[in-house]
């Protein structure tokens, strides 16, 4: 502590956001990376090849139908949505840096995508004989996920980075995520649909251990942007609601072909619509008058479709659904009225969006639920087929029990915290260098540092006007801004 | 009518709008009973169960792809985009209750889609052999339907009611609605693939039928909130698209397979299509100077997609989709010029979203439509076995004629009609008992009721900054404003 | 040039913005005919009638899923949403323009649809036994990619026209694409997927030639209106995402079964990542300070979509697709810093939207990149069998070599070229008519003239409110407002 103190006080600099060479340095070089790697790593599977006609014939395939295209492909459109539009807009809350919430989103999850495409592909769909990485839809999926975990800690830091820190986050951040998920899925071999653990548990410390990292103390300098106003809350809606509205398809975007991802949007459907109840429950409750609070509307209703990602593909029950939503709007909106000021006035942690109550402590729930539903999953329940289908037990695993899968479960939930809060130390150093264009302290949240931002009408003053026929707001900016050529 | 007074006098009484406790517990109470009514009931069906593979070798299925979550999970998720964005958003269109239009929209859709689930399940999906409910994507599609009835009767009520009474309003609403899909589906075995009776009638008189009980002679007190601002009407935009596009999987939603949901599908595409020109036509030729009307554009637009819906199904033909779109636009847009403010002047009817424009009008013309086009249908024009798959002449239905089938359509409608009276009449009473916290005549319309409302920069304060680094907009609003405990 | 320029002269005379019997005679006139012509010409093709069935069996078509429909309505819906959200909302980004954006896109793609599909019908779906045009969801996503053509050259022309000029202009618009995509298709034998000729190389021109022909020497009489505020930024930047999101479903959506899909998604999910990080770095280049450009994240990340269009189905391999974004990303950005206000200043041409970085120049890089990728297509590369499927050879163009086909594909761009500029300069000459009701110059991208616009607050001032119970805004809007009857 004393040691990271220390350091921090000699990261403390003259700020200066101007990020002119280093962004476009950062972005050119990383492309080409990409270009590069991907001409020598990247290819079509089998499946997305124009050989598809032969392999079809030679698998004995019947019908185009049976491309996985068509069994992933809609739920992949829908996840692209809730990386792009759905935690984009769900950012957008804050009164001065909506542009920064989608905008910096959209770059980061631009660059991710890529970048996990390639580390999952080493991993997971490596051709040894040619040593190429063979891709399709479901690697699209793959690397929107695996974007999903950098665009938590984003989070957190909201309003308080550079894009180029972003850059920075996302670049390791996917790496970590790739060898978490390497362990998680392949070596541990827990069982993971919809990513509570690998996405959510371990984006969510992440995020919170950098922002640790990045404390600063005098953040009240820029408090008067941190709230909302009514039209930035009402765009954030936007983000809320294709995150809740599609988050089935996240959760049974990547689970087996049939049973699998039908069971998996029926389970999240449900935990999504109990969690909505028992939030605006808390938030009515715990609030003076009775008045609901927007923050907890916009984030805690989601809690649901997180705690119920690891277990939804497994027979986990409509009621168990429910309970588990219930649940998660329960703990998630008592942890933005109690735990977020906690953390921010005791932690040191100042998590913008309330990462810790939306994805850290519902995955870690989610985590839990699956290694219980595992560990309780039997022949009965399950048919003996089911089982060995819904598990995985074949292979080098063929003889694994449930208790026993119900332990590897748990274990994985360790991993992916360990990785979130180391990484988040590494990162976060990383992060703390003078060198990539952060924003001082009272100019935290705003977008002028990184955008150019128009004139608003309301950025000008009052006056009579006169003349009739100019909207008012009009005239005053004439009277007030000076600009030669104004209106008119 | 004399009784009904004197009932409303009685409940006029002093408006409390704190829902602090009546809220969390019809809230906590009723999730709790979901959880125990789902853990009685509800389990998968067997295509969403482990045990989909014993399932497929006993039925002789090929493949996964047969899975019925590959045929409908698309348009389910279409169909709840337009629940949760397209209904939540069109009701953004106030100046001040945007957070109560989408807010409310989302707690009532969330907590209706769970009583939906049991409500039609025991009527439609209940196992016989271990009195278990079984269900699939389809009932989720079919839960998002009953919603929306209730979410349509919300359009009539909005900005006059309390959360309570809305889930009062839906826990009936849902209720009847099931008994009356049963009675049109199976006993008088009637066709609404589109739910134009069974949803849009019901859900537009039952709303109606409420916001006469619920009369507001002063509402003229917060008429200043009644209308839209320029961004509201942008934001309602959002609403009216996903809507409109996103209508054809509605409406195909739960057609037959194959040829069932692809004509459903162009019907509905093509008769919305129609719709916004005639709608644009009448919205120009009825204002001053030509000019539209956004209520139109955001509403009427949207009157073809209902129409169209018992009919979509049908052998309705190409021009006769554009044919009952283009009297659709003509008629719901001279509703909304016409009929709406006779209905608020002469028959004490409050209707805040147009629904009678918008759905309990264009819901009873396609009940006609359907009838006629049922009554019309032949051998010749559908095939033999056409005819029996698109109305299900079989079992006890084997020997039903095509004109047989007009008259049980028209019988539906009326059904449908009385469901909505009726229930309107009764729930309306109870929603005017003293108790449920609804809003005060010159607090309707204002999110301040319910809702933690931020600060707005317009309306804010604090004190003459000389500081540059703040933009100009606050440091002219805190010349004008004066409000002491602005932002902390 | 002088002709041009005389005729302009004659053109030009006193204003008329009120279309109160121009708009309505023409949306009435055209959709009666549309319900004429759909009588006449248009049924259900055999997947979408009733008579399914019967085929199914006739055709050996083992189950209902082999139907068009499951291959491709997900990708209509996609597609559906970029027309209307995405091209609609893309729109809203000027401050008093939103309405006509999103309002005016509705309506003329509403109309143009039905117009597209008896065009192309004619041209592609005639059935010569009964003389009738057969359609089914295929030929729904041709018309909507029919109607793309006419919103991109709105785009050029936005806030500049009335909206009946837009009707003639869709009306003509959907005329010339039908037939240019005839020759391109069918004739020249050209492949295009995604359109980047015939949909973007074609709308891009036709709307710059218009724009060029409806010069306007004194637009900056209404400059003050031309730029964005911060909110309306916002709402461009979900029309921008929707593009960009749905960009693989658009130029996927007709690509062969199977294999062809899935690569055209891969290829146009990579090629639009590239282009984010090219265009961020550009647009951070080239600003002072360092600061990015809403103008360039809104519309150069983009230009890899459109850019990949023509060779999305081909082996363009993913590094492939990453090199095409990349440049686009580049080449974009560096058109709305340069290029726009050099065609402004210099050619008379004024390009509200860019649509010349955005569509026209993409898309012949586009064609390019098609041509070198067909003429480089190799058996040894795509297989024998799937060099046939991917370019057509078959039937008379069996003995067809890729080299061959390269230069097919140049000529097919050129063909789109020529449309693009000779439509351009018949319609742009038709829309000089002074009885369209355009607007004059100093009321240009302002909703007042064919809109019905509400007070909005800030349209109101300021004063020391006393009255707590209402909102500031209300009680200064009571006492300064005053207009008795608002809007003019």
């Amino acid at each position: 502590m004393g040691a990271a103190q220390s350091f921090r006080n000699i990261c403390d600099h003259q700020k200066n956001t101007n990020v002119r060479l280093s962004l476009p340095a950062v972005c050119i070089i990383w492309q080409t990376a990409m270009v590069i790697l991907f001409g020598i790593f990247i290819r079509y599977n089998e499946e997305s090849d124009t050989h598809w006609v032969e392999h079809k014939k030679a698998a004995n395939i019947s019908s185009d139908i049976e491309n996985d295209f068509y069994y992933r492909y809609p739920s992949f459109q829908d996840v692209h949505v809730m990386i792009f539009v759905g935690f984009g807009f769900l950012m957008t809350f804050l009164k001065r840096y909506s542009f920064g919430g989608v905008g910096f989103n959209f770059l980061i999850a631009a660059f991710g995508l890529q970048w996990a495409l390639l580390m999952q592909g080493w991993f997971h769909s490596l051709d040894y004989t040619d040593g190429k990485i063979k891709i399709g839809i479901e690697n699209l999926i793959n690397a929107d996920f695996c974007v999903a975990g950098c665009l938590i800690a984003y989070g957190a830091l909201l309003g308080k980075v550079s894009p180029v820190q972003l850059m920075v986050l996302t670049l390791f951040g996917v790496t970590l995520f790739a060898v978490e998920e390497y362990i998680i899925l392949n070596i541990i071999h827990a069982k993971d649909a919809g990513g509570s653990m690998v996405i959510h548990t371990f984006g969510g410390y992440y995020g919170l251990t950098m922002s640790w990292m990045l404390y600063r103390p005098n953040l009240k300098q820029s408090s008067h942007l941190q709230g909302s106003v009514y039209h930035s809350d009402v765009f954030a809606m936007i983000g809320t609601l294709f995150l809740w509205m599609f988050w089935p398809s996240f959760n049974s975007a990547i689970a087996g072909h049939g049973d699998g991802q039908h069971r998996a949007a029926i389970n999240t459907y449900l935990a999504l619509a109990s969690t909505v109840l028992t939030t605006v429950a808390i938030s009515s409750l715990f609030q003076k008058h009775g008045k609901l609070d927007m923050v907890h509307i916009q984030n805690a209703t989601l809690a649901g479709g997180v705690a119920v990602g690891t277990a939804a593909e497994f027979m986990l029950m409509p009621y168990g659904s429910l309970i588990v939503g219930f649940c998660c709007g329960v703990l998630s909106t008592l942890g933005y009225i109690y735990i977020s000021p906690f953390m921010e006035k005791y932690m040191k942690i100042q998590d913008t969006c309330g990462i810790h109550n939306l994805h850290a402590m519902p995955g870690v729930i989610g985590g839990i639920v699956g290694a219980v539903t595992a560990a309780a999953a039997s022949d009965s329940v399950y048919g003996h087929e089911g089982l060995v289908n819904t598990f995985g037990f074949t292979g080098n695993f063929a003889s694994m029990l449930p208790s026993k899968q119900g332990g590897h479960q748990a274990g994985a939930l360790c991993v992916a915290i360990c990785f979130g809060i180391g990484g988040g130390i590494i990162v976060g150093t990383i992060l703390r260098l003078p060198i990539w264009g952060d924003p001082a302290d009272d100019s935290c949240f705003d977008d002028e540092a990184y955008w150019e931002v128009p004139n608003d009408e309301e950025s000008i003053p009052a006056m009579p006007p006169y003349n009739n026929h100019m909207r008012n707001k009009d005239v005053m900016e004439s009277h007030f801004t000076m600009e030669p050529n104004a209106r008119q």
